[in-house]
Order: structure tokens, then C-alpha cells, then sequence
């Protein structure tokens, strides 16, 4: 009769869900394609069905909670969506804990919780928890993929902010991405340029081949050498050191970690984001350490079943 | 038998002494010139002179504890000075509660605190406990004189950070500072350009006339409507509206107060400010309210004071 609590990453592409034990170890996982534009009902469906079929490969566990991250802006408080981009059509309002509560209410336990997070938070938790941010009071983590986002801890919990949304560094105004529009409309912030869809259009930008399709394209010919494709990862990394650098200089963590598939590109990118961030910042905060995040696409999951636990001890 | 406690901000040209009472009112003051090239020893003895001169006045009073607040990077658990500019010369290592407390020995009541924080928490705090951010559970508090400065104050604490440096606005990447050289050494930092002498350096960068003096005198002449004075104080106050855009998009804070000599310039300093922290940052945070303070000078002598009754009672 071991206690679990359901781990629920809802991305914009993907939905994984995993059974998770107190510990927060990831015991049996399942993912399928969220249904983006197919509304939230459709979303809730695919988060249900995927629990469903875990549940139901490990019958004797007692289903204690269920911690959820999710694309979008979350008000914790209440488990709901307060907004969200387009790839998650009508997600917005969706009282989302309420929704998945009632859906798996012959199934929870007496007194479950059921928790829902902002994804990168969900992310910056798991770091936080067991990975490489585990033990510090405060910690900045960035998480550079598809966009751009952050999750803040400050003794030791998560910064939400005043309308739910602390640690949108992707719309941080960065030096050098003045030429490029934002996902929010606006020209010149962090994710125009840092993101991997940033890096892309910026090779584009510079003049790049024409027939390239995607950041992955990018890193591939700057790994081989290709100088335009070299100089689009190091102004990319680059903007993402110096909104690091930004957040830092407010905030003053003990460390920083960065995750993500951009950071997965190495050294050309490593490099010129870690060299515009010391250029950048007070001789004070040189010291501040920025370390890759150590458990990859596991982290969310496993923060999101750490803040379902802390949630049922009456953490938030 | 009146319970009061000394309130002091250390600057650095001038040290002004207060007695509040419990509610921080300030009911007499007291200020000198800082000797700020002599030592820390000349600095604390103007300190020490200043406080007997009020503690002279009113020889009734009981002295439950000292709040100050200095120039310089404050290790507020140790009451010493762990940096500052060369405007305080030697300031770095003084232990200043140490120094103010053996000074005072005769006079302080038994179990007396010596709070020693930032001059520019010092001010968030006035302004938190009395002015325009209370009641505020989080506030962003820029100052904008001389140099630039924030105090963060998160869940009603002061954000102090790791490395006792949260709240460096001033060091912040800021679009449209890159032609102009930071007092820390760097390009691009919002007090290259926000700074009363940033606004002054970016007029004479413009162009402007070569015999004015100082931002006062280009407020003036923005005031007659010369348009270079116009432009200097638009990119300048446009510059502090981007560079808290960024907190504001990292910490959601539920308001932001600015105070300082600066934004005294009024509305040419004011619109240009707003315009581009409105141009900035995302929809959800356009109904942020950027304030002005309201204690004017006296926010750091109330904050100071307010920080020492709160340590007398245990909370720091």
C-alpha cells in the first residue's frame, strides 16, 4: 500500500504524467500529445487518461495527491489558469485542479491534494529539490528551450508575485535583441533572441541559409564550423547571460541553473552566455555560480510530486 | 520616560541623526557633512557626535536602540560594511554596529538593538511602514538621485540576497545606456544614464552645452524647453522606466515607488519614465502602479527607525 502522489507536466506539445513515491523517485511514467487546440476539456481528458492507465498498472498504491505543472500563467492559490499563449487555445480560466480533482475523485484518497504550478516553477522545484540547486536558500533557475522562462526560490520557496507572474525573464528588455519581435508583440526582450526559436530567426536575421529550419539546424552548422551560425549562437547565448546577469543583479542568488534544450547545444553556447554575464555584473555577484540543471526533462515531474507532497503537509 | 530610539543615514556627503519615537515618528534631528574621505573613524564619531547632541536635548528619554542606514553593501546580520565606493573611504570592513554600540554604552537601555542596513533599504523600509508602498505585501522602491538604487521588499521583508547586493538596479543591462561608462566601470548599466550625474553625462554626450554643470541644470533648461535638455531627461528617465520594467517582469511586485531628486524634475522625467515601462512590459503587468514616495527625505530616518523597533521585537 505504498503512498504516491500523480506528477502532471502539461507542455505545449506534451503531456507526461508519472506516479511518484515520497521521495519523489518517478516509479512509472506515461506521455502522450497534448491536445493544444483542442481546448481544455481535451487537455483534462489526456491528463485523466494518461493517470487512468498508471493507476491502474500499480493498483495497491494510495493515490495521495497530485502535483501539476503547466504552460501558462497559474494562480496556486486556487489551481487555476489565469492565462495562457495560444498553443493552449481557451486554457485560460480553466479551473484546472477543480477539473482534475473531480475527474479522479474515485480514485484519490481521504484528504489528497491536488496542486497546480506553473510549469518552469514546477521545473525550478524539482532542481530545487533534488538537483543541482538542492540545498540553496535562494536560486535562479532559467530554463532556455522552444522560449524562455525562470523560476525564482527565495528562502527556499518559489517567488509567484503579486499577479502570478515573477520570473517571466523571457520579457526582460536585453541589449541586442532590438531587432527582433518578442512572442508578446514587442521588439527587444530576452526570447526574441535567446530562445530557440530566437536563435533561429536571428541566424535568418544575420542573413543565414534560407533553407535552414530550426535552432537545432543552427548549433548543428555552428558545431561544424559555419561562422554566421557560430556568431547567431554567441549573440543568443549572449542576450540570455546578460538578462542572467539583470536578474542577478536584483535578485542576488546563491546560484544559478540553467536547463533546457539550448543549453544542450555546449560550448558555443555555454561560453559567450557565461562570458556576457560576468562582463555584465558587479565585482560582488563574479562569484555567483551558473551550473546546468542535472535532471533534464525529469525535473518537472519530479518538482511537481515535491510541491504535491509539501502541499499535503500543508506547505505551499 | 518617552521609549525612542536613534535613527541615523549615513550618505555620502551628509549625516543626518533622528529621534523617533515608537511609531518612527522623527521628534527632533539633527545633520552634518560626512567626512567621508577621513575613515570610518571620523565618519562614526560625527555619528556618535550628532547622536549625544540629540540624546543631550532630551535627557528624558529612554534609548531602546539605534536603525541605520549607510552608503555601501550592509551585512544587516553583523551590522558591518562589507563594500562601498570610494565616496566613503576605508568604509569596507567597518563593523559599525560594533563601533556605534561601544559608543553609545552609556547611554543605550539594557537590551538595546543597533540595526545597520543599506541607506536605500533603509528608505524602501520608510516608505513600507509610512509612505506610498504601505500596506503593500511586495514593493519595488527606486530611488533615483545621484546614483540609482532599489530596495526589494518581498512577503513585508526586505529582500537582502546571498551576497547582501539584492536590489542593484543600478548595475541592470539597460537598452540605451551603451555609450555611456557606469561608475562600476562597465558600459550600459541603467546609472550610466539614469543617474542625476548619468542625465548629466548624456546631455554633454548629445552635445549640450559644455558650461552647464550638473542635471539640475539640465532639468532647468528642459524646463525652457531646449530641446537637447528635453531629449537628455526623456532618454534618461526612459532608460529608469526599462530597467524597472525588467524587475517588474522578474518579481511582480504589487507596486513600484520611485523616489529621489530625480523624478522631483516632475512630469518631463515622469512621462518618458511611465511611457517606456509601459512599452515594456506584458500585458499582465501593465496595471502595476508606479507611485511616487511620500516621505520624501525622511524615508531612510523613518525606515532606519522602524528597522531597529522591529528588531527590538525580533524580527529582522
Amino acid at each position: 500500500m505504498a503512498d504516491v502522489v500523480l506528477a502532471v507536466d502539461i507542455g505545449g506539445t506534451k503531456t507526461a504524467v508519472g506516479l511518484a513515491d515520497a521521495d519523489d523517485v518517478i516509479l512509472d511514467e506515461i506521455a502522450g500529445p497534448t491536445p493544444g487546440s483542442a481546448g481544455p476539456e481535451a487537455i483534462i481528458a489526456t491528463v485523466l487518461q494518461l493517470s487512468a492507465t498508471l493507476l491502474d498498472r500499480m493498483p495497491e498504491a494510495t493515490l495521495r495527491g497530485v502535483g501539476i505543472g503547466t504552460a501558462g500563467v497559474v494562480d496556486v492559490g486556487s489551481g487555476s489558469i489565469i492565462s495562457a499563449t495560444e498553443t493552449l487555445a481557451g486554457w485560460a480560466g480553466t479551473r484546472l485542479a477543480d477539473a482534475v480533482r473531480a475527474g479522479l475523485a474515485g480514485r484519490l484518497a481521504p484528504g489528497a491534494v491536488v496542486h497546480v504550478q506553473n510549469d518552469v516553477d514546477a521545473h525550478a522545484a524539482g532542481e530545487h529539490r533534488h538537483g543541482a540547486a538542492a540545498g540553496a536558500d535562494s536560486v535562479l533557475v532559467v530554463a532556455v528551450g522552444t522560449g524562455v522562462g525562470a523560476g525564482i526560490i527565495l528562502g527556499g520557496r518559489a517567488l509567484r508575485g503579486a499577479r502570478h507572474v515573477a520570473g517571466e525573464i523571457a520579457h526582460v528588455p536585453t541589449p541586442g535583441a532590438e531587432h527582433l519581435r518578442c512572442p508578446c508583440g514587442r521588439r527587444g526582450h530576452l526570447e526574441a533572441i535567446g530562445s530557440g526559436i530566437g536563435l533561429y530567426r536571428h541566424y535568418l536575421s544575420l542573413g543565414g541559409d534560407p533553407d535552414e529550419v530550426d535552432a537545432r539546424g543552427v548549433a548543428a552548422r555552428a558545431a561544424r564550423g559555419e561562422a554566421l551560425a557560430v556568431r547567431a549562437v554567441r549573440d543568443s547565448a549572449a542576450a540570455v547571460g546578460r538578462a542572467i546577469a539583470a536578474a542577478v543583479t536584483l535578485l542576488d542568488p546563491e546560484r544559478v541553473v540553467i536547463t533546457g534544450g539550448v543549453p544542450d547545444i555546449g560550448h558555443h553556447w555555454w561560453q559567450p552566455m557565461d562570458d556576457a554575464f560576468r562582463a555584465e555584473v558587479i565585482d560582488a555577484l563574479q562569484t555567483v555560480p551558473l551550473v546546468p540543471g542535472t535532471l533534464g526533462p525529469h525535473a518537472p515531474l519530479r518538482g511537481a510530486a515535491a510541491s504535491a507532497w509539501a502541499a499535503l503537509k500543508g506547505i505551499s
